[in-house]
């Protein structure tokens, strides 16, 4: 069985390829009623296009979107809605040279072995172009979401080995590296500057947040909040960790320390947040918060050893244009993720009580 | 819609409190043809039992097994797999006086406002010894991965500030700490004693590996392994972080760095595997290695703040019988969500290719 | 993939074979809050029960059932609630020598091919017993939609050439066939006695309604709530057809005829029902109506020619227990698998309107 | 939860309505390796397609699909595979007047009460021109299946009072109204065009069929052959009945009669084929043999009397351009189901076996 649905009752498809004629997505179980345009999705796109800095690929998408159904006067019907958007500056020669080699730290090697074949122009279905899909499909859960006065919201929170220490959300938007602190900023964008300009690529940190988000948002066992958003963001391309809350520092703490005293009130608020807004799986009113680590971009200029179809030995570099650190473009695609999380879980939860 | 079940295609659902008579798991998707027995899921249930040792709970569950259903002459028949274990030393008297009170850090809170009321028995379904169906489902799952030849297996890494540097899979389970660098088992042992003296309890880290994993398991771009895996070991009580490969460290690494080059052979082999077996999502036959974050455990004897069921505040000290440091005895439960994302997977993977 | 649950967000897994321990099945997805008890089921229970009338199956099942999760003070807690079933007179004695042998019209052969083995006993897993978790379920899932104001229940209207001619509620319970036309009622028994002394069996038409239901329910284009029903009564044991509403009837007849005119009101009446209920996949609030055709029972005492599991021809007669007509028991079955239905799209309405 | 997918394995997702800019399909879940084309596609959505004789409505739509996604030089890749029909001949204006009107026998009221507004353009969502899409991705089945011997095709074997008596396969795709009984095909077309020039529609049966079916497809259950294909069947615009073999008629015989005696050989054969090639749920090997009530088609000239969103009483006539009768059309949409049901279950029989 395939998997490019996410979701159980918000429900999104993706599909294409970075060098096919379009890419697209399909949302079922948008609840009807609701008023959604092509516009608001494009400014979510906008943020996510590349070109738009000297710290992104340089390759020029327009990325409009086109909405194909499930829209009438404005409002959606409860119908499927179709997505779309078009492919107009893929360059598939850069490709031909690895059609028959595999890149180290792609998905090239797996993919070939998995289906015995592989659309090798631009990754194919395994680029990060798929990425434009969520953010398109977020866009329309966080219309929904904003209508239960919840709100989401992404920030760069390292890069190598440079820190925020600092946090205005204000500032969040207002740089390319999309992070809080704007005293690292600069750093930040010089050291993706000299990774660049040495062929290579750095790491980084994004922090994902949701607030207004009420308690009882969670299905446990398996379909815990945690668990659904931990596989949310570990299905974005490079990411190799989740940790929610205190997450990883919470190994190294006491229960005295880590866990979140109750305060009274109505509803009841917490002296602290180390659970992330997320206790025993289920959403208990405070502030969503979660972390991913994205690995340096595999796609480097400098000379790696690797193997062709054959099992020999091939020396390769990645041309084509990639982002030397994804951490800025992840975070609309982090957002998305988690917006199309939580508008599952709010349709979900409609069943909760008889 | 509720989510007690995890899989796809070997789909389990388990079901059951703490307090209840029973417990259990079904399996619905396990071929036909394997020869399971109540033995060899026995073997896997002793290792997950409390009381065996003294930095466990002191609860005296047996945890028999008895299998009633999809078995025929010691062989799967492809009918569903029904395990049942019934509950033999529930106490719930230690939890009356939390009737109307929310534990900071527990998922009572959550619950009461989900559902709208709440089995407070030993924490009803949110309590870890759910976890006891995992193992016994992860047990049909491993015989299943080893006529595959693959192997799953975890060891706890860290515990509070002690590490292990060394490795030896030989002595994992020759410790009541289940670590695998024998240098350091007697100062986690020592950390925990100490933390339960002082009405407290410890976090710590637990890593899962499998080895024999071919290359092609998961679906992208939602289904990928890694994102599956993600979720299975977020689903398990206490956890709060997931990585893979070098996960977080890669984020202050380089893309030179980071990137696992491949070697020549047939199949190809890999100089490193920071990947962690996982490259775009699909396993590329390396080892797969992933870590989880263990939170300390909520339940504590020292007093904590926290509010009733009225918004009024009120101290609590959590009674009942707890392990002061979940580690250990999450081995065996991270290993079966480890040989539940693989069996799926495996199924998963029959239908790639025409 | 396996397929032993139904239902979306009501979901029950049935498990359990003819001739093993027991049988049983676990709902996921019931709303925390309902009051239910094993009273309710095992009224249910009864009315599907063997060994009641000359015209059914002589095995003395008492088919007590226990709930042994998912329950708190009576009331629902939105955990898995799991029902068990044990089986008590089991005799696999007659079975032993149809072990090698494909008995015509039952799914020996089929259950043979798919799973390369079969556990022969009472028919394992493809044993009608197993409709007396659907009935367990379904009784749960009536619960729910009392509370909506929604009753389901089904009637014999057809035993061999024997046809009910009218329409008397009152009486269908008070007759073994459970037919509400009490003036054919003596005849369907004679032909049933009839047909057991010539050791040959009868099929028949049975009939299932739902009132109280309101317009809104069912999810085009394909979980449609006729294409939902259709599948949930195509899956009972010897149900070779189902109609809604006019049915095949109304392949006969002139749109002019088979349209339901509107009439005027609040809301909006029908003129007639031979849509049964549904248009377009969606009720319409009028009664819901189909039928199922239920075939003769495969198993008679008549010889018949069949092979072994060599391909060799043999003789066969059908020992065991059984039923010389489905049509009686059927009824609460059917009953079970509309309520089912039914509260499954309730659910899943839920989420229809922003 | 929406419900606009059909399939576990081979899944397909439909997205559009009749007067929207496009309609389309992602199949999601076909293996890798396959050969199709747009040409193989759009054969069968020719076959399908309105203002191709005197019998069918006059919209004039090219139908001309394209594929977006998941082809790579020929061949499937395993990504999803994006196949898209622009309308080009909607023609709103016929429907401005029914905009606050509810046609009888039509989704109108329905669609009304369950989304709180509607696309009354064409119906909308509700059209039977969705079923363009079904054609679509039943062509890629019908590559899959043919790869494993399987064919499937259909006719019609009743339109009102005109069935059928004779079965000649080669004379199906020769004749407008796809009859397989020459002799009865000319007053099949009167009837018809008698019904349009009254101002009436009629109503009839279609038969379909798959030879080449191996033993063992069908996972019980739930999820049955049969049942699946009863909910396959049931979705379609139309579609009230669904019998599978002997069907109906089975209710008046008995077991002797109805029983399929297994004759000897390698694999086993049968003497007769009243199962439909289905026993206990799973493919016996015997071609499928299964047959659907078609209602007339609601949309007819003559006045009925309705009401109005008001629920005012309202009187109404179905302009708009529409078929008298939909059996003819209906033969590749069935074909189309049962080829993706079949599709879904070869893939799904995969894992049957350790």
């Amino acid at each position: 069985m395939a998997g490019n649905s996410f979701g159980v009752q918000f429900r999104v498809t993706t599909w294409g390829e970075s060098h096919g004629p379009a890419i697209g997505v399909v949302i079922d179980g948008c609840p009807a009623g609701l008023s959604i345009s092509e516009d608001t999705i494009q400014t979510q796109l906008e943020r996510r296009r590349t070109g738009l800095s000297s710290i992104t690929s340089q390759r020029k998408e327009p990325d409009k979107c086109k909405i194909l159904s499930g829209l009438f006067e404005g409002k959606t019907t409860g119908a499927p809605i179709q997505i779309l958007i078009e492919n107009k500056d893929a360059d598939s020669s850069a490709y031909d040279e690895i059609k028959d080699i595999f890149r180290p730290g792609h998905a090239d090697y797996t993919y070939h072995k998995k289906y015995g074949l592989r659309d090798h122009r631009g990754g194919g279905r395994s680029s990060a172009r798929e990425t434009a899909c969520r953010v398109a499909a977020g866009a329309v859960a966080k219309e929904l979401l904003a209508a239960c006065g919840i709100e989401v919201f992404a920030h760069t929170v390292s890069i190598h080995f440079v820190r925020a220490e600092t946090f205005d959300r204000a500032v969040i938007e207002q740089n390319i590296v999309r992070c809080a602190d704007p005293d690292v900023v600069e750093e930040m964008i010089d050291s993706i500057h000299t990774a660049r300009k040495n062929g290579d690529s750095l790491g980084g940190v994004v922090q994902v947040e949701a607030t207004g988000v009420p308690a009882g948002l969670g299905e446990p066992v398996f379909d815990r909040f945690d668990a659904d958003l931990a596989k949310a963001l570990m299905s974005i391309n490079a990411v190799k960790g989740v940790e929610i809350g205190s997450g990883f520092s919470a190994t190294s703490s006491r229960g005295s320390e880590n866990n979140d005293n109750m305060t009274p009130g109505d509803p009841p608020g917490f002296a602290s947040n180390n659970s992330g807004g997320i206790d025993g799986g289920i959403t208990n009113g405070n502030t969503i918060v979660a972390r991913i680590a994205i690995k340096p971009t595999p796609s480097i200029l400098n000379e790696q050893s690797s193997v062709n179809k054959d099992g020999n030995a091939v020396m390769v570099r990645t041309k084509g244009r990639h982002d030397p650190c994804v951490c800025p473009r992840a975070v609309p695609v982090a957002e998305a993720m988690l917006a199309l999380t939580l508008a599952d879980h709010v349709l979900r939860n409609r069943s909760a009580k008889a």
